[in-house]
């Protein structure tokens, strides 16, 4: 496992961004004639930066689970970017009019106000099923059946994370709840924790699994691994919301106190800020007590989990 | 090969077209509790009937090229019904008010009339994501690596057809185009070829191809179906523009005439409805002539080519 005597953790998060920066680039090249617009559509919001942590997270956990293997990073390159357009598409889609009608995204306008809602649903599109297709494609398979069983294991729980019981699921919940602070689609503290664990976990888990699979983890290591992410995911996004009321909308590339102006249920609404601050740390003490079980609890999954927590945007 | 001293082709296709509704209901089940409604919408667009021809096309094929296998249609099963999901999600897409403003689709209202836009966006995108989830779980590869292999290859065909170079960049083709009858973004008879190439015929040919590979076709026989499915793809178009005009909305199950009205190049509008017709003929006989090379054009694909373009809606 890569130990602390390495790189500070900010510049090896820098290194292993651009690295994924590079990828998704070849991943998607421009195209010419009648394919030229959907296609710099895609491009427009999949290449517009951002933190990457889904991607860093499948990286990383192909390393900590396979310390000893060079290939391991190179292996989970192609899950890590088929996540990353997994992300981008929903962020696109719940930009759009008919969802969280967002203007600002990662520092620029969203894709709908520059291309339109019909392409930025298509663009959105594209990046999802493009996806399956690189998870289908790389790394090649030939004369690797394990290879080949571990792309498919790879598929399938992407494809559930994405799915009408993961990310999908999750944002419906969100929008039938905009606006009902009390009734039957009102969320409570289970709801709002429910709905999370849909919309945003499901993706971070099935990332950081992704890489683990792809690895050749054994099975208790998979297991540590999910189990790591599933707290992590909360704890992004307790601070997520505490960003949502603190933060500046410079900081964070998106418009601040949207989910208040839009009576959004959220942690610190929920629980007040002091509260949601310890419960974020709370969940990235748990996330990295989860890596103990397999003694990866000194790895750079276990540093990111408390950089999760201490991050300004 | 299914000779023709079998089942009529309208009871085969009656036949095959309820195994696929059963098999559909099993894939995507009524859910309780916070998931109830964005299920409901997807089941209101995938069980909403229709002729089915994608899933079918994956049974014939997986039955034509692997006679004498009886597990060959029950392999290809999954694929069928995944694709149908796919169609599914891009009618569901297509009729949003951003695209195409349909108001009726299968002789019911659209699913955004009766959900509206964000949910239908939501069901769109999670049949697509459940679609590859399916094709990557069944049928069940334990202990069989030539079917790893062989869903590998189906998800990489299906997931190319729904991806930007094919139904996403149709549609994009075609909605950049709408209104344009003279300039840069018009299209000529090449380009309304092209665009219903991506937009309706790569799913047609992956269909097709999907079901070969599954049933575990040699590459001759896998090319084969693929040139038979490009052609049958083509008159299938040709078909739907002439029915766009001629047809009643009734038989359609959708408006009839909207293509005219929406200023859309058609077949008919380009060539003139005699010609469209003799286009459609030659196109099936081309199908029909791309199976003889491997002896497969006394097969059930080859009665389907004939009735696609002798269909009425």
């Amino acid at each position: 496992m890569s130990g602390s005597g390495q790189l500070p953790l900010r510049d090896y998060l820098r290194s292993r961004r651009d690295e994924v920066e590079q990828a998704l680039a070849r991943v998607l090249p421009p195209e010419a004639g009648r394919l030229a617009t959907i296609r710099d559509a895609m491009r427009y919001s999949l290449l517009a930066g951002g933190k990457r942590l889904r991607p860093v997270l499948a990286l990383t956990a192909a390393e900590t689970v396979a310390p000893a293997d060079r290939e391991a990073a190179a292996l989970a390159m192609p899950a890590a970017c088929a996540i990353e357009m997994i992300h981008t598409y929903s962020l696109i889609h719940d930009d759009l009019p008919a969802m969280d009608n967002d203007s600002m995204r990662r520092g620029k306008p969203t894709l709908h106000v520059v291309y339109g809602d019909g392409l930025a649903i298509l663009a959105g599109d594209g990046l999802l099923a493009e996806a399956f297709a690189l998870l289908a494609r790389d790394p090649d398979d030939t004369g690797r059946p394990e290879l080949a069983a571990r792309k498919l294991a790879a598929i399938r729980r992407i494809a559930d994370a994405a799915g009408a019981r993961g990310m999908v699921g999750g944002q419906a919940i969100d929008l039938q709840a905009v606006g009902h602070t009390v009734g039957p689609e009102a969320l409570d503290a289970d709801g709002l924790k429910d709905m999370h664990a849909r919309k945003t976990g499901a993706l971070i888990r099935a990332a950081t699994v992704a890489g683990a699979i792809m690895a050749g983890a054994p099975p208790a290591r998979v297991a540590a691994v999910d189990r790591y992410a599933e707290w992590l995911g909360l704890a992004f996004q307790i601070v997520d919301d505490v960003l949502d009321v603190e933060g500046a909308g410079e900081d964070l590339g998106k418009t601040a106190g949207k989910d208040a102006a839009a009576g959004k249920p959220t942690y610190p609404s929920l629980f007040g800020l002091g509260a949601s601050k310890r419960m974020a740390q709370e969940a990235a003490d748990a996330a990295v007590a989860a890596l103990a079980e397999t003694e990866l609890d000194r790895s750079r999954l276990a540093e990111i989990a408390q950089w999760v927590v201490s991050r300004t945007s």
